[in-house]
């Protein structure tokens, strides 16, 4: 589609590294609703705020209010939907920030794409670091949380395809961090990613 | 579109603010093609970055490789365009970052999007700072630069609906920052915009 365009490259992000003294990434994390995967990402974006670093939160709720209020919940719009959050995630990495996504994000493919835009140099001039972080808890105890009652209104059928009831989550193989929810604390999911970014070079440029 | 959502704050804007020192906004630059938008952004961002500021700078050359690389140049595809661009400047900023934009964005009512949606607090804690700069040049002048030779393929009509030749260019009535870049230096642009920048209490916390 882009037609008589070409990429400036401007600062690299090699430039912006060492000035901002920090490396960006994307921290995706998936799993089921009621997972803990939100408070587990705020409470990581606080810890690395007070380390200093630069951070931002990317979640269903404050994304789907602003870049994709057009989209709905079909097939096509959900792929849409993960598309762009991994492309502003990546554009958030790019600028030096450890970007922090919280969603679902039910669908290998989808991460996969996720992934591989951060691989992809077209837009940028060297590959983003891209870290999944799997926040794995048996259905029947997110469905105990259930703090937003959407278990509920899934088991009503009042919501469609809702993951782990009526649609598929389909667990990642090969995340680079499982944190089985259940039996961590979040001080503890905190810890475990901090340190797996320590020993990845992360917390400094 | 979106149901089911509700809006988490984590921490607010306040919070990430005092602990990174900085506020954030958008510093949205509009003007034709050659214009020395591009030139002007990335020489302010490579100067907000000795200044020891977190800056990034989106265009229309790395935002249409990704995350607009699904649109066209319809009316409707630049309108989500500029959209898309001024929700994902509007995250940066939320983020504490000064936000660049460097896109022609000819339209009026597409800039007016953008700065309504900046103060538009759905989906963060409170309105953010919209600096519109208008990089004003003739448009002979931009056509004797024609860095990347499209004027010439404007004229050609071999680009179609080009802004100031074909298509219109709606100059701003009321931009915070009017620049006169055939008769302004760079090293004075960016003099000017940081002095406002200052001026306004954002470059820092």
């Amino acid at each position: 589609m882009a037609t008589n365009i070409t990429w400036h490259a401007g600062l690299t992000r090699k430039e912006r590294t060492e000035l901002r003294k920090q490396k960006g990434a994307t921290i995706w994390f998936t799993g089921l609703s009621a997972s803990g995967k939100s408070t587990i990402a705020t409470a990581l974006e606080q810890h690395l705020l007070h380390l200093g670093l630069q951070t931002y939160r990317l979640d269903g709720d404050n994304v789907r209010f602003g870049l994709n209020k057009d989209l709905g919940f079909s097939p096509k719009d959900r792929e849409e939907n993960i598309r762009r959050i991994a492309e502003v995630a990546k554009l958030f990495a790019d600028s030096t920030t450890l970007a922090l996504t919280s969603f679902i994000s039910p669908y290998k493919a989808d991460r996969e794409l996720a992934r591989k835009l951060h691989a992809d140099t077209t837009n940028t001039d060297s590959p983003l670091p891209f870290i999944e972080v799997f926040v794995d808890i048996p259905v029947e105890e997110a469905e105990k949380r259930d703090p937003k009652g959407l278990y509920k209104k899934a088991r009503a059928g009042e919501i469609k395809e809702f993951t782990g009831i009526s649609a598929p989550y389909e667990a990642p193989e090969n995340a680079e961090i499982h944190i089985h929810s259940e039996k961590t604390s979040v001080e503890e999911a905190v810890a475990i990613i901090t340190k797996y970014l320590e020993e990845k070079g992360l917390l400094k440029a």
